[in-house]
This record gives C-alpha cells, sequence and structure tokens, in this order.
C-alpha cells in the first residue's frame, strides 16, 4: 500500500520537544529540555485522598459518558473563581473544559481557520501551540519579543499586511520559551489593534500562578469588552499534567463551535481528573497549595540563575523572569547554537535548541531554553556545570 | 465582534444523540436513547483497588505527563492481547492509545483526508464517527446495509465511482445502530476490494466482547497483509467510557502521522486511566469480567425483545442481534417516523430517530434506535410499553 497524507499533515513533524523528551529518558542524560512541573509540585496526598471518596461515594459518576462541555460543577466553580479572582469571564462568554490546554489551540483553530489564514505569535512561542496551529495548514507570521512583550509596530504592520489573520496567540505571563511577561500597556495596546482589526486573540495563560516575584498584571481577557479573546486556562502546572485538564473561557458562538468540534474529537475530557481538580478546588486549600508552588519554583529559579552566574557568564547571556518554568539563554556570537546544543547531549545534557520555537525553523537563532522545574538540585548543577564547561572550552 | 468560522464547521451541528442526551437528563423521562453501558457493568470495586494502589505506588508517574503514543506498560499488554486472542496486528503495524475510540476517527482523518475527499461509510452508521469525518470537511457517502452487513455491490459501484475515497469505515460488529454483524464473507469481499482499488479500511469495533449468541467472526483486520487495515478498539464499553480510553492499531505510517496529530490534539491522553487499564487487563481476571458483560447484556437484550414482541408487534419490526447494546426498530409505511419520536418524547420516552445516524439526514427514514444497556429493567419496561401504546394508537 502506498500512503498519502492530507495536505494539512504532510509536512508536519514530530515536536523536537516530544522528542527530546523520549532521549531525555536515558536516566544518565540530565535534561533541561522538559516543561514538566517539580514532582514534589503534586498534591499527592489530596488526590489520593480525593480519588478514594469518589469511588467510595460516586463511583459511577466517575465511570460513565459525561457532557462535552465538562463537569459542571467544575465549569461552575472554575467560572466563580475565574471572575472573582481574576475578573476573566463576562457573561457572553462561556466555557469549556478540555483534554489539557493542547486542546484549547486545537478546538480554535479548527473552528475559525481555512486553510492557509493566517494566526500571528509572538517569536518565539511554544512549539505544542505552532505545531497546532500548522496541523490545519494555517499558516504562521512571528512578531519579534521585545523585553515586555511583542512587539506592537511589528504586530500592527502584520495585521495591516495580513488580511487572513484570523487570531494572535499570545502567552502573556512567563512566556515559553523565553520567560518574558507582557507589561499592562502592552497588553492593553494589543487590546485595541485586535478591535481595530477584528482579529481574535488566543491569551494562553498556563504559568500565570507561578509568579515568584514582582506584581500580577491584569490578563487580557479581563480587558475583554467586545468577545475578543479566548482565554486558556491549564490545571497541569498547578495540579497535575498528567490528568489533561484544561479550559477554554471564551465568546459564546466561539465556544459553541468548539463544543461541536469536541464532540467529534473525544466526546468529553476523563471525567475523573475533573472531578478530582473541582473537589481540590473547593475543598482543599488551593490558595495554600499555589503559595507553596510559588516558594518551590522560586527557590529552583534562584539557584538556576545563581548557577547561570558562576557557570555561564560572562559568554552567555539570559532574560530576567519573575515567574515560570523556563530560562532563555543566548549564546555569543559566532558560536553555532545547534551545534553546541548537540555537543550539549554528548556530554549528557539536554537543552531545547531556540530554533525549534520559531515560526521557521530554518531561520538563524543564538537562544536555547533551559527548564528548571523537572531537574532536582543536583541534576540542575550539574547540567548547569556542564554546559558552563563546554562554553568556556570553546571561547577559550 | 462578528464571527466567522472556518468552512469546515460552519454547517457542523451539535449531534443529535448527544443534543438528546442532555434531554434525557430529565429524571421523569425514560431514555432509550444514549449507548451508555450499564452501570452495573462496571469494575467498581477493582478501579478503586487499583486506583489507590498506584497512588500508593507510583503516584507521580500517574499526575506527571506522559508518551504521546500511551502509557508503554499498557501499549505492550494490548499489542500481546490483541495478536493472542484476536489474531490483530503485525509486525508492520503499531499501535497508539487514543482518548477514546472517537479520537482514532478524528486522527486518521486529520492524516489521510483533504478538504472534500470521500468517506464510504455504512448507511446508516455511527453519527458521531460521521460528525468527525464531516468536521474535516469530508464528503461522506453512504453503502446501504444488507441484513450480513454492508452491500458489496454498492461498495463496489461507490469504489468506482469516488476516486477521492479515503477510506472505508465499518463497524463489524452488533454495529451502530443497526445492530447488524458483517458475514465473513462480506469482510473478505470488503479487504479484496479495499486492495483492488486502494482504499483503507477504518475498522470500529467497540462492541466485539459483546457478543451474546452465536460465534465469533474474525476481525477484518486480522484478514490484513497489505497494511490497508486501521483498527479501532475502546474500554468504553468493557472497563469505563468516563475514562475516554481507546486504541487503534494501524500500519506503522499512519501510526506517525496519528501520533504528530495527537501531539497537537492533546498531548497525551490521561495517564492514570491508561494504568488502571493496564492493571485491570494484567492483573485482575478479564475474561471473568467480559463473561460477565456479556451475561449482563444477554439478559438485557433478552428482556428487551421480549417486551418489543409483547408491545410492539406486529406494527413494529426490529434486526435480531447477536451482541452489542442496541436494536433497530422500523415503523410500518405511512407512520411519520419523526413525529412518532417527537410523540414518544412528549409521552417521556426518548429513542434517537433513524435519519440521525444517515449521511444526509434530511433522507426519508422508518426506523429509529433502541437502546437496551442503560436503561434498568423497569425504565425499559415502562419506556417499550408506552412505545407500544403510542403504536397501536396510531394503528387503530
Amino acid at each position: 500500500m502506498e500512503y498519502t497524507f492530507s495536505k494539512r499533515v504532510q509536512t508536519l513533524k514530530p515536536s523536537a520537544i516530544r522528542e527530546i523528551f523520549k532521549y531525555a529518558a536515558d536516566p544518565t542524560v540530565v535534561s533541561l529540555s522538559a516543561g514538566n512541573p517539580a514532582p514534589e509540585a503534586f498534591p499527592v496526598k489530596a488526590i489520593e485522598e480525593i480519588s478514594a471518596r469518589i469511588f467510595r461515594e460516586n463511583p459511577i459518576a466517575a465511570l460513565q459518558y459525561s457532557f462535552t462541555e465538562g463537569y459542571p460543577a467544575l465549569r461552575d466553580t472554575l467560572r466563580t473563581y475565574m471572575k472573582t479572582r481574576h475578573n476573566v469571564g463576562q457573561d457572553s462568554d462561556d466555557i469549556l473544559i478540555t483534554s489539557g490546554a493542547q486542546q484549547v489551540m486545537d478546538l480554535l483553530t479548527k473552528s475559525v481557520c481555512d486553510e492557509g489564514d493566517v494566526v500571528l505569535c509572538e517569536a518565539p512561542s511554544f512549539i505544542g501551540s505552532l505545531n497546532t496551529f500548522r496541523s490545519y495548514n494555517a499558516r504562521l507570521r512571528g512578531i519579534p519579543m521585545d523585553p515586555d512583550g511583542m512587539n506592537m509596530e511589528a504586530l500592527e504592520k502584520a495585521l495591516q499586511e495580513e488580511p487572513r489573520a484570523r487570531f494572535i496567540y499570545t502567552i502573556p505571563n512567563f512566556q515559553n520559551p523565553t520567560g518574558i511577561t507582557m507589561s499592562l500597556e502592552k497588553r492593553r495596546r494589543l487590546y485595541e489593534l485586535a478591535k481595530k482589526y477584528q482579529v481574535l486573540i488566543l491569551e494562553d495563560n498556563p504559568y500565570g500562578d507561578l509568579r515568584f516575584a514582582g506584581e500580577s498584571i491584569p490578563s487580557v481577557k479581563s480587558l475583554d469588552q467586545d468577545g475578543l479573546v479566548v482565554y486558556c486556562g491549564s490545571f497541569s502546572k498547578v495540579i497535575s499534567p498528567g490528568m489533561r485538564v484544561g479550559y477554554a473561557i471564551a465568546p459564546k458562538p466561539l465556544f459553541q463551535k468548539m463544543v461541536v468540534c469536541k464532540q467529534g474529537s473525544d466526546v468529553h475530557t476523563n471525567i475523573w481528573s475533573q472531578m478530582v481538580c473541582h473537589t481540590f478546588l473547593t475543598e482543599y486549600d488551593f490558595d495554600a497549595h499555589l503559595a507553596g508552588l510559588r516558594e518551590i519554583y522560586k527557590k529552583k529559579s534562584a539557584l538556576a540563575v545563581s548557577l547561570l552566574e558562576e557557570h555561564l557568564a560572562p559568554y552567555i547571556k539570559w532574560e530576567p523572569i519573575e515567574g515560570g518554568l523556563f530560562l532563555w539563554c543566548t549564546l555569543p556570537d559566532g558560536v553555532n547554537m545547534p551545534e553546541f546544543c548537540k555537543e550539549a547531549v554528548l556530554r549528557k545534557v539536554c537543552v531545547v535548541p531556540g530554533n525549534a520555537f520559531l515560526t521557521d525553523e530554518s531561520l538563524p537563532c543564538q537562544s536555547f531554553r533551559i527548564n528548571f522545574s523537572t531537574p532536582t538540585d543536583e541534576q540542575l548543577t550539574k547540567g548547569i556545570r556542564i554546559l558552563g564547561d563546554l562554553i568556556r572550552e570553546w571561547m577559550a
């Protein structure tokens, strides 16, 4: 049999990160390439208790088919929580529980993008989302990043030049991969531009609760008076990624199309995990849990930064961060970044080459991404020391 | 904001069944419209034990990110099980764990169908799958059903007339909605035709283990020497649908594209539920569990058929069944089927109008689908009695 594939998947490749993740499964390799939460951040005891209670008190609800829109109690809880805590969600919005935040990217792209339509995205940006957009044959146009977020002049130029732009994709807090947080001024400007050009915004906020320094900034969705913004949240970084529970808060007409697409994709999200999230939010001290997470990542990021200062400075530079899981490191001019990452792998340290996050992987890039949440302190120390030895050798 | 949608979703409607399911949530309504397993069929005690053990012994594995292809131990177990028990899977195939069987439909369509490509399907067929095919702007062409499965002359004619046919979708065992099982002769012919015209087969087998009469028939996939068949299995009917665990056994080139599409869709399937399925398959008596399920459905179907004989005969006819969850009932000529179903709802019984399962819902149809697995014996008795009263009134 000669297999032929749809145009949309002919050029799709496996995510470079998911592929590296496999390589990094080798226990002798120090992986600084994942985006996994720290294992000590999982509320294991609480989930164990909640799960036992579900099977004692309400097993059929956890095992039977459920609603495509999501577990009703979780939707109600989240609706209230996001409105009162973050001013996210209007009466004209509705909330859809998804199989991880990744599914929000999938359902929105499927709902609004014809083949050849354009998605404007930060450059660099999260490869998982970029690949989803690509998988519907959307064309990506990257908007360069300033230290306070997307460059707004470049964004307006793109909006003028791309009549087929359907939405602007942004991770405003502790962006993956750069760690950059978008200023309030730019969030306002982004919203104005989206309104002026009548283009949607997809606001992806997986790391918002992981702020360990500085002041919270209102989300773009909290500015939304016109039904322009689809907000994407996730429990992956604050409860557990293996559960695959995310959510979209979206204007109702978009919500409705996304529900129909989700019916055809997986019918509904695993119901046990939705019940676990609901009980954890309502009957446990979620605020205290988040404070604990921030403490974990504050310590880990401080260790990572001190190691960068000790081993990588002054040759390699990095973006300052106030939260999230990543550090974006830039090699000096003249150093071949892909070669550097390859040599690091041979010395048993994995980082992610920065071009993986570009709209076009073949563009030049001097940066790579380090994750500090997954490795142990010992692994982090060992890994960054090896990177430091390498750059010092190469610069000698 | 004026929302515009992609061409592929502009005409998509919510599944008639999922919508009826909401209506049927009214506790005063007897729902014969679902496709849910009987609640007493869930191995609640086993899942409770397994889940407790997971959180005692291996919590991080259940909560952390995992592989897109699926939990390795479950893949290995299923590969061996399906090969030794059902002769399904060659060395040239691989196995992908999905978020319910529905996701197999999604990933295969996405991988091989361009907009306007054709899917050949049984007419009538499972509405969830048809909607997935539609959601990629595939065109559906229905092949009429004989009492022993798809009409092979009509299939060959369609293959001749549709150069853009990409795959043939079949549910060979206890088909949804008709309950019909495809004969071995037709399975062989189907495979020959697929080979002759170089078109793939998507074999969907959610009910295969629920045979309560007659002899098992080899799957189409077990005949596959040429890499033509994607086999789709599911734990929804034999363990729990709320867990959303299904799988595809597919030729490697197709498997690889489906993996990339899954990365962009939900990264991976909920890992806890994969671990539960794995332990249930390996450490519990799965054969005894399946025998128990068959006993439950044998009794329920026998009750349903005796009620049809008592209340619906001779006016309404139905297809004989040897397994599965459904009975396909056909009204006498001259009775308006949609009106009959509407009147039944007013009298608090839900069935699914048969045209919902056609490639074109506006085509005439005299049939409706009854599910006998979800209702209690009392509900089944009450519901079919009401249908019987109705048809006798109308025929009087």
